[in-house]
């Protein structure tokens, strides 16, 4: 499955021209398109500048040799590859699971074009099936932005630092300085009305629902690489 | 006009009773109120506990022997007095010119009671009239947030530190590590959708406009004090 993934990562690389601005995705899959990329800029010359959606991403790119833009870009981004820990039918996603979801928007917001990539095990017929939803939340009062996201349906948890399974005592901080609230709301009827009810809620900075965002997935399948277009 | 402005912060401290959480706002108006509620406290030992919407609230309630809450209250804050920039007919605010405006809002949005505070030269028939709307935003991207706001129809300006007209040359961060960008939208004719429409920006963390949360103003008048209840 990782040989797979990086011939996903490799496919979404070639959509890459001189010229560009590109966002940079975090977490293992991106890392991959992070690598492909830098492999065609030594191998091809290619000339792009990058914007990186984590400290993370940055500092891989940064060793690669992908010039980092200063500033947030004047112009539309031209292309953003990006993970995903659910993409549904209509390419809507949950983002975030890494906790880099609120620069992750950002870039694929001002995106002129966004593509996942990713293997299989994402793909999901509702949204909320597999796993939890996160929602990046002001420290301040964060008690009570959780009794709001209990209203509309969620369990919820404060996420923990620490590995995975192994809670920290401290609260985990996004590169942003906020806490993560991760909602279980099951599969979602309606991922787009509920996307815009959370974002509403005070204290509440933005969450991991991307809808009518993503323009193109590349999976992995254990047939070969499967693209899904909007 | 400043015995007035004390005048009706009394008025809003007679509203406290032992027992009660009570919310502090943030300015110069809301420091008559958290002085009334100090020398109660003193007079009447008056039991209550607080929780301040700014660092600098905070420091002058401790100093006034105001018991601060160490946590946000698990169940509804009683009541909040706070001061507003500008207060329309149904009690529709804007506030945040002092930049607190985030941690006023969830504030004002767990409170069982919200009590503006105020003199007359607030009170306007739209909201916009005479003051820009602050929004909150997260630093990262703000360049592509503005562009986001241009497009509802606001001039923007990216707020700087330093005395009021005598711009600093670094950005304005808020007590949340946020910045602002002071938005004019001249009079407002939907507050709520607008409300709304902003608050959906991704990178916008929330703004100024309180729409349906005030309970009650008072107001300092050249003829004394006058009410306005929801």
């Amino acid at each position: 499955m990782q040989e797979l993934k990086k011939q996903a990562a490799k496919q979404a690389a070639s959509l890459v021209e001189t010229g560009m601005v590109v966002g940079l995705g975090t977490g293992s899959t991106a890392d991959f398109f992070i690598r492909e990329l830098a492999q065609r800029i030594v191998n091809e010359r290619l000339q792009i500048k990058a914007i990186a959606t984590s400290k993370k991403s940055e500092v891989l790119a940064r060793e690669l040799g992908i010039e980092i833009l200063d500033s947030f870009p004047q112009s539309k981004i031209d292309l953003t590859v990006d993970g995903a820990d659910e993409i549904d039918p209509q390419i809507n996603l949950i983002k975030g699971l890494g906790g880099a979801l609120l620069m992750e928007k950002i870039v694929a917001r001002h995106s002129r074009k966004q593509v996942i990539i990713s293997d299989e095990s994402k793909l999901v017929d509702k949204l909320g099936e597999k796993v939890v939803l996160p929602v990046e939340v002001v420290q301040f009062g964060y008690q009570a932005t959780w009794r709001q996201l209990e209203q509309l349906g969620a369990k919820v948890v404060l996420r923990y630092q620490g590995p995975k399974g192994n809670k920290g005592t401290d609260p985990f901080v996004s590169d942003m300085g906020n806490f993560i609230l991760d909602c279980n709301f099951g599969p979602m009827s309606d991922s787009f009305n509920l996307s815009k009810a959370i974002k509403n809620i005070t204290g509440v900075i933005d969450h991991g629902l991307f809808i009518n965002m993503a323009d193109m997935a590349i999976v992995a399948t254990r047939n070969g690489i499967k693209t899904l277009s909007r």
